[in-house]
């Protein structure tokens, strides 16, 4: 567990206080399970802060994380209902982005994931949440759907306190160079190696 | 992502459904982060499914992860109010164990671990509950507070269809080897290595 102290103490000319509120990009990469899981718990404690969330999902299947989304949904209620913790927002690219109007994007995936791209860039100039996750985002990365050294460049000058987690496999090194705080995931052992499916309140 | 195809078919007798249903022993470990933020995400599908939790946390500090303990207990509320998800409990043993009428436990933290993992051996028996978080309970293992072949044997023959995650760094092998998910969480980069202190809403 984190004791609070730093393990060296950087010349960067910032008080603690400072280094202490510095936002943070983090990547959660690597083949084992519990990225995006871990993401959605990062993201409660930003809840419990009350800071605005914002999640964007990069995937086209609907079922896979539909227990996060859920639970995130009745979270977002209750704060509307009764103030207590932080908006939530969830976009997926899946269905089509919800701002979206085009038809039939979900036909052109890269398209599509451009386009989301492009709304969370603008959301991240105008500081419109506290806290995103792009889950899955490396996918997009890696297919070249998405310009690489645009979203480094958009990441690491995003104004404000905003607080960014991104998902998925073999996450480009640009981005681990300008990430704060980068895990690997790493499988040891899975239930599907054992011929078992996924199962629902586990998997989804 | 999952495909849902098993990589192999084991000779077991079982059908697939019920492999499927084969209730789920998770292992979160390694020296990163994500191993707790992980468990708490996947808590959040077994909500959504309706799924009774039970989180038994095996830590002193009362600061880290409040944001969790939060976000869950308004979940449970919601439960409790509206009937969606399902019921939570959480127990932490920093504070004494809330079913616990011993004063100063506080003080022998081994007598505190034992008695923690005497009543989660209870409910295990009882089905009190369908999906267990035991936070950080590798320690207890690890400092011989707990008897690991006692919970190998209670974890291994739990009746029914109880889900159980555990976290913590230096898993014992014997958990490994009955465990059906083992992931491993590296640290790859981390900003406290370059100076920078937990944050509120990142680390609490």
């Amino acid at each position: 567990m984190p004791r609070g102290i730093p393990v060296t103490v950087p010349d960067d000319g910032l008080t603690t206080r400072q280094r202490r509120n510095a936002p943070v990009l983090a990547v959660h990469t690597g083949p084992g399970k519990g990225k995006s899981t871990a993401a959605f718990g990062m993201a409660l404690r930003a809840w419990n802060q009350g800071f605005d969330i914002g999640v964007f999902q990069f995937v086209k299947s609907a079922k896979w994380k539909v227990g996060e989304e859920a639970a995130f949904r009745a979270l977002g209620r209750l704060h509307e209902e009764t103030g207590e913790g932080g908006a939530v927002e969830w976009h997926k690219m899946g269905e089509g982005w919800s701002w979206s109007r085009k038809a039939g994007t979900e036909d052109d995936h890269a398209a599509a994931a451009a386009e989301g791209w492009n709304e969370i860039a603008r959301r991240i100039e105008q500081e419109r949440h506290r806290f995103y996750v792009l889950d899955e985002f490396t996918y997009p990365l890696k297919w070249g759907w998405v310009d690489v050294a645009d979203v480094v460049r958009v990441l690491s000058e995003r104004p404000g306190k905003q607080h960014v987690v991104v998902t998925g496999r073999d996450a480009p090194p640009e981005l681990l160079e300008v990430a704060d705080l980068v895990t690997e995931m790493t499988k040891i052992k899975h239930p599907m190696d054992a011929g078992r499916k996924g199962q629902r309140g586990i998997e989804w």
